[in-house]
């Protein structure tokens, strides 16, 4: 059995979830793949109102849904709330995405008999992949990346059903929001959940799952590869894995709200953010280390998510044990409360520590580094891991011009005189970057996350009649198109 | 020492090359990695014109390098001048497509400070991957899919350098291609060679290397699949692996010119294209079964391009020894020449024998299974292999209902009442399809296969001086964007 536990006391939340076993896993995916077949038919602007009416559904529940994750996660009504809204604008977002259809990147040369050799009639435009998209739920975002999250929200807009393998730190929730989900669905069975490791192997070796979302540490991302490796025929899975996070405090920084500014993206959701600051260069400079480490000291961590979850990140500040602490801040009330810490080094022994002092601890922990030159910064950077962001603090963007290249290689999303927690949900948005932060070059957040559970197609010399409506000369559905060589919008 | 033979006479060419050591590979890429810096930041329309100038120095070639290719590959000289202008030709495209600026999919996301949570300035583009491209050359297109081929160009034209791993069956063509086009690049280590398995490997395993591009068997793409999962940072694998194509030959369709098409595109540069006709389906019907065996009687196959890949064609056609002989045509001349064959059977002993009776068999063979109802042939086609086309021929469209939705889960390409040998060269084409045709989602063939080389990353507040001009308000380059939800060419 697979049981919520409430951070706040460590106490077990309610009745427990039976693990799925093998048969169940293939119950399931089997009745979503075959739910799938007349979804992926269904033409766009339906699919875009059954999105539309599943933000709708989200929404309605939302006194509910946050009480209940509460419970199983602590992470108090504001942010819960909030996180609700966000994952009724994802789905939103998405009915967007594919009503303009420019998603589909639809192509269509006419044939050209002037040409050595002639060139026949060939249209492209992307289809969801044929069966199922098996999404591995986070346990920090119990709407935004779990049940109701990008990933499903962006494989059911792509046309494809999904089966969530869900976090065993929020069963409860993850069962009640995909009833509540269902209740706006075509076919229930276009969106189901699976419980227990066992059942995520199943799922993700099932021969109808096409594609794999995940998001999670680095050891259980490089598991679920391993998983797909055994496949007969490999898929592909996009994962969202470990992240640092740089920022880099240049000379000219506006020093004002740095330390406040700081100190909240270290302990927002108890640091459990794949986008936490995990590592803080900083001039080498004795008040703005005091300026830190103050608001360090009185800033409050929280409960953390599991009893698993904090033991990580208690192992994690072990890890970082042989740096000196620059502060510690306070845990606050619940069974798993852990305090806020964050270590100093200086560049140079930094650079010795590497890669070990740059591995990501997941809660409200980060390395301050100290340099004296920017000079110096360049190459030390160079050596870190991808991560989703890179962020720069300064006035004067010229004194950026060394480690723009640098962070560029670095990360997935630059920011400039923000912090990283907090990712926009829109058509720009990049959450994705250089391994280990993504096994691909895709995004899980923003219009494009899409782009996954797609593939494309081509049409040569095919008949009016079988040619989807995407790729009619006449353009039925008014979708942006490039027509021989040009974009027509 | 690495030979080039005659394929008409199974004698060497020409002097031998050295097989590339680890020093070597590790010299030739880092040096495409430095000469890489300049080359990605080099403004799009200075990369297009160098393209074209590629473009130009192998037309100026032509003739030498035909002559040199036909000694290593006996594939004449009318199919080797048509390949150079091929190769050519995806130079031109890919110019094309970056002054175009459309493939970077530049989105912008102007700051809504009236949303909750308010948004801050998002924008997005494409950028090239941060470091060498490897590609595998292919045995069977010594211009088109080997050195000058479209890896290397679009590779080129996405920004990053590349190290070719050269084909053993034509090491002389690939040293001089490489010369030739050199002689149009800024820096000549943007692109190189090496010669040899062992090289393959440390190419595929050097940590410069950002991805790596792959034409060839399903053995030969597991191999460098398992040799890039063993590197500390995984990068991904761009395979166009095997295919059998399967033809569908429907109740309706005009027979006129079936069979002498079939046996053109059986026999085409001996049967050696990943395009080629392994698999035809047509009605049980004496006569037609007839006219194919004639047409294939009186064809002739030719020498293939290695002893390797003959000895390969020989076990396949082994394999198949089970089934009736339909039809054997004319090995002709050279020392390596092999005669087309083609088997035949039925439906229902077909579907008995899967998977291996679809297995390719690359060279001039086919299978041609024999059915009596269209109604029995979803359920068999839905059990083969991915393959990069499938190909429908009747008169009739309505006749095709119940098969083009299997067929579309089949290949990358449906082709209706043609042959899938020839590829054509434009901005929709997809040479792709579901695995082992490829190994991703992505074409080898075609504007969009620049896409297997960028990664898009996301500037968020970023000041303008910073933002490439790619993302700048007033888009000075003129290139298609996404602005604030909304397509502007």
């Amino acid at each position: 059995m697979i049981y919520g536990y409430d951070p706040r006391t460590g106490e077990p939340v309610g009745e427990g979830w039976p693990e799925s076993d093998a048969r169940h896993v293939d119950a399931v995916v089997s009745a979503a793949a075959a739910a799938g077949e007349s979804w992926r038919a269904t033409p766009a602007a339906e699919r875009a109102r059954t999105l539309e009416a599943v933000a709708e559904a989200l929404t309605a529940h939302v006194d509910e849904l946050w009480a209940l994750a509460d419970r199983e996660t602590a992470l108090g009504e504001a942010r819960l709330r909030g996180e609700v809204a966000r994952a009724a604008g994802q789905f939103r977002l998405f009915a967007q995405v594919i009503r303009d259809g420019g998603y589909l990147e639809a192509i269509i040369d006419h044939a050209d008999p002037s040409l050595t050799p002639p060139r026949p009639d060939v249209r492209r435009m992307k289809h969801p992949l044929p069966g199922v998209v098996a999404v591995f739920a986070a346990s920090n975002f119990p709407f935004a990346f779990s049940v109701s999250g990008g990933d499903t929200a962006s494989a059911l807009a792509a046309g494809c059903p999904v089966v969530v393998k869900a976090h065993p730190a929020h069963p409860g929730t993850s069962e009640r929001v995909a009833e509540v989900i269902r209740t706006a669905l075509p076919d229930p069975a276009l969106l189901d959940l699976v419980h227990g490791m066992a059942a995520g192997k199943d799922l993700v070796q099932h021969p109808l799952v096409v594609a794999a979302g995940f998001t999670g540490s680095v050891p259980g991302g490089k598991a679920v590869q391993a998983l797909i490796a055994e496949r007969e025929t490999p898929i592909p899975f996009f994962g969202e894995l470990g992240s640092v996070n740089p920022v880099v405090v240049l000379p000219s920084a506006d020093r004002s709200q740095l330390a406040s500014g700081f100190a909240a993206s270290l302990t927002l959701g108890a640091g459990q953010f794949c986008t936490n600051p995990g590592l803080v260069f900083v001039p080498e400079d004795p008040g703005l280390l005091k300026e830190l480490a103050a608001a360090v000291e009185a800033a409050t961590g929280g409960p953390m998510l599991a009893s698993r979850i904090r033991d990580g990140y208690l192992n994690g500040l072990e890890r970082l044990g042989g740096l000196q602490v620059l502060a510690e801040g306070r845990a606050g009330e619940g069974a798993w409360a852990v305090a806020p810490k964050v270590f100093t080094v200086d560049l140079a022994t930094f650079a010795e520590g590497l890669p070990h002092l740059a591995e990501e601890c997941f809660g409200p922990a980060s390395v301050v580094v100290t340099y004296r030159d920017v000079a110096d910064l360049p190459g030390v950077l160079a050596r870190l891991d991808g991560s989703l962001t890179a962020t720069v603090h300064a006035t004067d963007p010229a004194e950026a011009a060394s480690v723009v290249p640098v962070l560029r290689r670095t990360a997935g999303r630059l920011i400039w005189n923000g912090w990283p927690t907090g990712v926009a949900v829109c058509w720009a948005m990049h959450h994705g970057g250089p391994w280990p932060a993504s096994t691909s070059a895709h995004t899980s957040v923003g219009a494009t996350a899409v782009d996954r559970w797609l593939a494309p197609a081509a049409y040569q010399d095919w008949p009016a009649e079988l040619l989807p409506d995407e790729l009619k000369d006449d353009n039925p559905l008014g979708i942006p198109r490039r027509v021989d060589g040009r974009l027509a919008g």
